[in-house]
């Protein structure tokens, strides 16, 4: 029997892990792998600046080295901090959000969109995708610009999700990523207003881990 | 409750189906989408050229056409035929398993290799990838030089597969793509063997349909 | 003697035939090779949708066989339908006109603008591009958004092709395509008033073919 | 009636110019443009060197300039010099036929491979198809490793044609193109013993020049 | 002890001469190498189009080729008219101010953008930047559209940069490039006014210069 | 008057400082910028291992931000640890030393090639190549396969880099980087013997550091 996928959330604030552990509800099935929320305790409180993202790659190493058990890890922040040093430390499947959400969005449409919290980590994002290649797909990003903790309780989140998910879907994107841990919830309403597949990152992270342990 | 994947294998020959009926075993679990697999009956025997690939494209959208009571396709011959016409009929999801196989290998790796059938099957290929923009990310594509048939029953099959795989690592591949919908019974001991991510393309697309059906 | 040119229309409508006809009588002269112009009876009254330009390959393979005396084929469809399978049955020259006409427009400047005729063949074109990885060298491509029908017999296609043309000529077009079989007639002027190489993708198809079979 | 097409030799050597004439031989027919080849007399008797590329484009400009009555000009060198200056002159098209050869090679097939005659150039075709942005489809390019003399004479050309020629094949090359003005009498030869499409560059200009002009 | 860093104005406008000499001032000290401004006498009085580039391209090898003494050279001229002969005459450095600009300013951003001082030189930069492979890391070149004698001398110069400057900032520019060798004297308050690194492209090429001859 | 260049070797072992601050000794003149080599007390011994390169991320920012006096930043590490977190704390300019490199080395010839220490290095690299889009113009990075430890001191390194050097010419590099900041003291010889230029990361990086704060 295979150990749990292992989901990181790696800021220090539990709601946000409690709302990964909500999201995930639909992969834990009987016969399944475990899927298991913890929160990265030496995190700041949000990452949102380069600063945040590259101050929790040691930490996330030493919880990875710390669950021998674990099957898989994802790692649930959008800039994929820790990816290569966690990879580079264990044999086990390490997923990163961005990484999965737009190769997942790639699998629906010839260009994607990317739904950002705010403009700031567009750049951080763009340097990303530009190490991955993928610049070419990229219909565009554009940002919300809201905080992290709005993201995940204001009200009119879901009124700027359709404005921006409607201005990329008119450059050409045919399928629309939350470039963001916490937006999982407007998802499916999200994909029915704009009549095309909307990728929640965690969720399509999660997805490739449980592939890889249901064939291990 | 959603409908089930549909497995379509594109060619005739009902042995293929099974076989792929048994390597997607895995994926069926209580409560989870049923995966079933399908024999495009009006298929060649085997898709080895262009113009097989190009035939089984009407069929494949009338039967996709055919299952209202689907929740998502999977087309599984290498060659993703069909793809955009089966995209461009329903509004549900259909998954290539070349296209979904190459972007599962990069969750796992800055650069992949494939094993494919057949020296011809590897132009094929390559246009496929120069579409996705891809090609940067390829260490490399080498064929076994076997027929379909004895890469589902040759027996040295797997010394082939070793022999292509460390090659390819050597030429910088991090994951490895079985190339053909018929070689996943290997796939578990050349991961061990080759200390390396590998992807059975089919196993790939059905984790990512089943990730978009679980949070329908 | 070398065979004809057998310039085929993949759509049923004969006044497209004879359109093309008219449009490749400066390429008929003594000495030179034949230029004859087919319907392909088989196929839809007109190619809009990729099931359109999906379901005309077969039909277009056999016609291709068909006619062991032809020395080349252009197919005059700007999806460039059945291309890869009508090259795979035969040794003689199959000349796409987007390919063609993409490829001619770049040997007359750094940039080139396509102008469509819908909004929905924008998505088809950019794809094959992206396959002839030549989108960096796209200026932009912009509909008209008429119909096929319209965009040969309407009275206002040349005032919105002159407005378009200029639109991609602003974005640095320094040549521009007309991106249907249908549009030819508006060629010369239209290169007039903008003071830019208009390319008209079934001539630029048969200017090729016509090389290849001078020097065959 | 259009004026000629004035096929440019950047060099001195009659001889060349007197090859290219030949060369030409079927692209002139009842009704056509005429196909005139120059000598400029300013060049040097050979052009090897970029100082020898660079050196020809004043000389170049001011024939085209001269040339009031041509309908289109060909600069018959693969090195392509002075085309971005020529056309910045005159409004009638100028055809460079290292760029058209290149085109029409990818008409012809998803990889193309180059023949080149010595190492030294491959460096400088390099630099140009990268400006083009073509070299994602390059299979390769090989030097025959002989003068620009030798190729027109020698009698080993053809020989050592075959063997790079079948070398390019292996890599992937579908079409190959002769990178020199002066390799032309191989062509058919070669064609059919490689049973690839062999693109003679200068031919390949002049059909495109003829594409103009017959519509213009 | 290493000649001198010849700069070369490929221009005869003495005034941009003195220009430069004045902008390399801070390059000069004890111990380092002289750093030498040159007028080209035999070119244009200014370089504007294509042709002005191209026609200094062999009185510039003939200047290089006679200084025997320099350690280095700098053609001052933002096409980098004669690059490539000029290093194929000589074993020593010959830098270019376009190439060198752009490099230096991708050594401090992901993206950079380009102030240009009119619309004809774009498509020229364009030209050039496709060869360097670095058009994706371009967020954008926009004129100012003056000419090179009012951008020496203008005054309200200053404020088209500025617009221009932020115009490029907000598409994503995270350094600036003066696209024109004759406006360094802006450079300091340009850069503390937009937040942003700006580049003097001669002054680029000429810190590179001495790097190469500090260690030669 | 402004602050000196602060070169920071990120690892803990002082006789690289030491080796860095001999090799700079060129870059130190009267009226030109301090330049100041220190060590990072908190890093590894030595970086070899993506672990160890992100584990110097936050003492880099911590010293970064404690020299308010600093003019410019040069990481001194071919892997370029921290350099997003470091510009992102501070106005002034942060240069890293393979960024630096390769965009010198690009400054020299179309393609460059690179000598690694390890071939476990080789990937880090690529992946920041990626990122920079510069792939197109790598001719080839190859491993001497010794430790930092042997590059500083062993007798034999200059024969395999003379020995790698020649196989990277032989790929088509027309410039060559010293992929790790302890070679600088072959660089010179090298050069001669390769008749290439040959490029020290460290000195590149530092020339550029000196050109902005010259100019500041």
């Amino acid at each position: 029997m295979t150990g749990p996928i292992v989901v990181i959330n790696p800021n220090s604030n539990e709601a946000v892990t409690e709302g990964l552990d909500a999201t995930l509800a639909p992969f834990r099935f009987n016969g399944g792998p475990k899927v298991e929320c913890v929160t990265l305790r030496d995190g700041p409180f949000g990452i949102q600046s380069q600063l945040d993202s590259d101050s929790v790659i040691l930490p996330l190493v030493n919880l990875v080295l710390s669950r021998k058990d674990a099957g898989a890890f994802v790692i649930a922040c959008y800039s994929d901090p820790g990816l290569d040093a966690c990879r580079s430390v264990i044999n086990r499947p390490v997923f990163g959000i961005q990484e999965s959400g737009v190769l997942t969005a790639m699998a629906r449409a010839d260009m994607f969109g990317i739904v950002a919290i705010s403009e700031d980590s567009v750049v951080r994002h763009r340097r990303f995708m530009a190490r991955m290649n993928v610049l070419e797909r990229l219909a565009g990003e554009m940002a919300l610009n809201i905080t992290v903790d709005e993201s995940a309780r204001g009200a009119d989140t879901y009124v700027r999700l359709v404005d921006v998910g409607k201005k990329l879907k008119k450059r050409g994107a045919g399928s629309i990523i939350l470039g963001c841990a916490g937006m999982a919830r407007h998802r499916g309403q999200l994909e029915e207003e704009l009549s095309l597949p909307v990728i929640d990152p965690t969720q399509a992270a999660v997805a490739m881990a449980i592939g890889t342990l249901l064939t291990g």
